[in-house]
């Protein structure tokens, strides 16, 4: 582990912990970093926020009458590490961008629109307020750079715990529309995908590998931020609905075991083409050459990209963003429902947090 | 120690943990537990949930085109323990109803009605599936026994930690009316509090006592459960709401400490009355007495009973439930805001997460 970067120095106030601060002081130094702030020369962004962070609830509209509803944890050492082996270390940005990520990509998910988010994080009292800091700021960013406009931080929670968590539960609007379930999947339909899969479990490959961050090309550094700031497509959420989706839901379990519950869902089987399968390991030889790693374990189980898996009625024109990778079957009578590839069934390589 | 209690013994399947368990054979097993009972006999309670568990979002109707939003965490051996020094063991139960119980006490303390709820529960790999069972039982069964009517559970998340913990986000509806702010107190307005104080607090000073929990009167161990399974006052928030409080919160951090941020947001003076403050330790004296303990910080400074404070303008006749505690003062010229109590300055004696 010699050839290892030293660890980048801390930030000047790193003296400066949780344990130093009162909760309300910690809170003032947060509360103005989670304004998201505007596209610079953008058009202002019409807020949903009703009744912001300060009372005991916060108050966001729900103009359609209907509110889409979401919850999602990120605990270090499960779902990420603050030290990687490879010498890279997450910053509260990273982690902030994620759960702002994740949790867009549900609503998303829906073809809906996120209008705000609460979140509470819960933390060792040796975290520096810096980090704190970072976080508030990578979450901000998340929401402004993804492109979900008009989503504002409603509100919160800190406390203490032996372990760094950050929970984000996130509201939405379906915008008088109807939102897509995982569950209307029909034979005929196009299997398409928009985003990216595989390219979060390469990055976690090379966060775990002993090859330091130092020494990555640009492309497999790419690979390593989509595992640290995922970059869910949130533009295509609401476009498939507007098209006339049948069936989405977010791949943040891998493809093949996400597939397969859409699949148990619409009761159906999801056949997927090889050979568009094998597309979408391209752009992973980066990180499969460097590690002499196989990419398509990553393409059918890795999760975190928060791609959209979603099907067409045939004849539809997929919207800018996806591409076809498969169609959707009836199983034969004996069959059961699930993932095929090019008509065998795939086995289930996703992650399951409780299985060993 | 020697006359703590022998432990209780585990249930039957306490060998099966949710390491044995896939993520999706653990959801099957809590699902059906996450149907909030109806009391039997009782008229059928309008359900809000549009859309339930088993998509990347749930649907939650907001019928007069706002939604009231707030988020809760919980972690173990922070906000409880899992085995205390008197020898009681914290139950699923206790912190399922925990999680309930404060997460509508938000939603209460702006005059709101609660309309559903997710979970995301984290949980050391060893933790057994019938604590999981049971954790599911206590949400629903807190959901239903504080009154919450047509409140469902609508979909959560679950994940592996080192340590336990809970966050629960709560959407509730205004039912086309205003919300109670915690920054609307006025000089002349009565100071109320509805629910109890200082109870949770006690209940707490007995768990972490060395007298076993076999020991305790009646009394006693009603402050104790108040500790684990609190009652927020769910029917005074809509019921101050509709009889013109001014201004409301709830109390989860000491009435002082809790009373000042009220004070501050109204630019006000809190004055309490110091024989209404001795009346509320009277149910408090069957701990005192046992533990030879001041039930005084326990009233001023204990959380967790999740009680209501509120303030009414002079002249409104108090609702159910509400009992007169003080009168809210225009700060002198010189003076800050702040809770008083018969006119001198109470120290703020609540908890505080990070201070040491």
């Amino acid at each position: 582990m010699s050839d290892l970067p030293a660890p980048e120095p801390l930030p000047a106030d790193a003296g400066l912990t949780v344990a130093g601060l009162s909760e309300s002081q910690l809170l003032e130094r947060i509360f103005p970093r989670l304004i998201v702030p505007e596209p610079a020369g953008g058009p202002e962004a019409p807020t949903s926020l009703l009744l912001g962070p300060g009372d005991d609830a916060a108050i966001v509209a729900a103009p359609d009458g209907r509110t889409i509803l979401s919850i999602d944890t990120q605990v270090a050492d499960q779902d990420f590490r603050l030290q990687w082996n490879n010498g890279y270390r997450t910053s509260g940005y990273d982690v902030g961008w994620k759960a702002a990520a994740q949790n867009l990509s549900d609503i998303n998910a829906m073809g809906a629109r996120s209008t705000s988010l609460v979140v509470s994080l819960t933390m060792p009292p040796e975290t520096p307020v810096s980090w704190v800091e970072d976080f508030a700021d990578g979450l901000t960013a998340g929401i402004r750079e993804l492109g979900a406009r008009g989503c504002t931080v409603a509100g919160g929670d800190l406390g203490r715990g032996r372990e760094l968590a950050v929970s984000v539960a996130i509201v939405g609007t379906l915008d008088g529309k109807e939102p897509v379930l995982r569950s209307g999947a029909r034979p005929g339909d196009t299997v398409a995908l928009a985003g990216t899969v595989g390219r979060a479990a390469a990055g976690l490959a090379l966060l775990e590998s002993e090859i330091s961050v130092v020494e990555l090309t640009a492309a497999q550094r790419a690979l390593m931020d989509t595992q640290c700031r995922p970059l869910p497509p949130l533009a295509a959420g609401p476009a498939a609905r507007d098209a006339g989706a049948s069936a989405m839901m977010d791949i943040s379990d891998g493809l093949v075991r996400d597939g397969n519950r859409m699949a148990a869902a619409s009761h159906a089987v999801l056949n997927l083409d090889a050979a568009a399968l094998k597309e979408l390991a391209v752009p992973l030889l980066p990180a499969s050459e460097l590690l002499g790693a196989d990419p398509m374990p990553w393409v059918l189980g890795g999760g975190e990209d928060h791609g959209l898996l979603a099907t067409f009625p045939a004849g539809v024109q997929l919207p800018a963003g996806f591409t076809a990778i498969g169609s959707v079957e009836t199983p034969a009578p004996t069959e059961s429902t699930g993932v095929k590839i090019a008509g065998r069934p795939a086995d289930a390589v996703g992650w399951d947090h409780f299985a060993d």
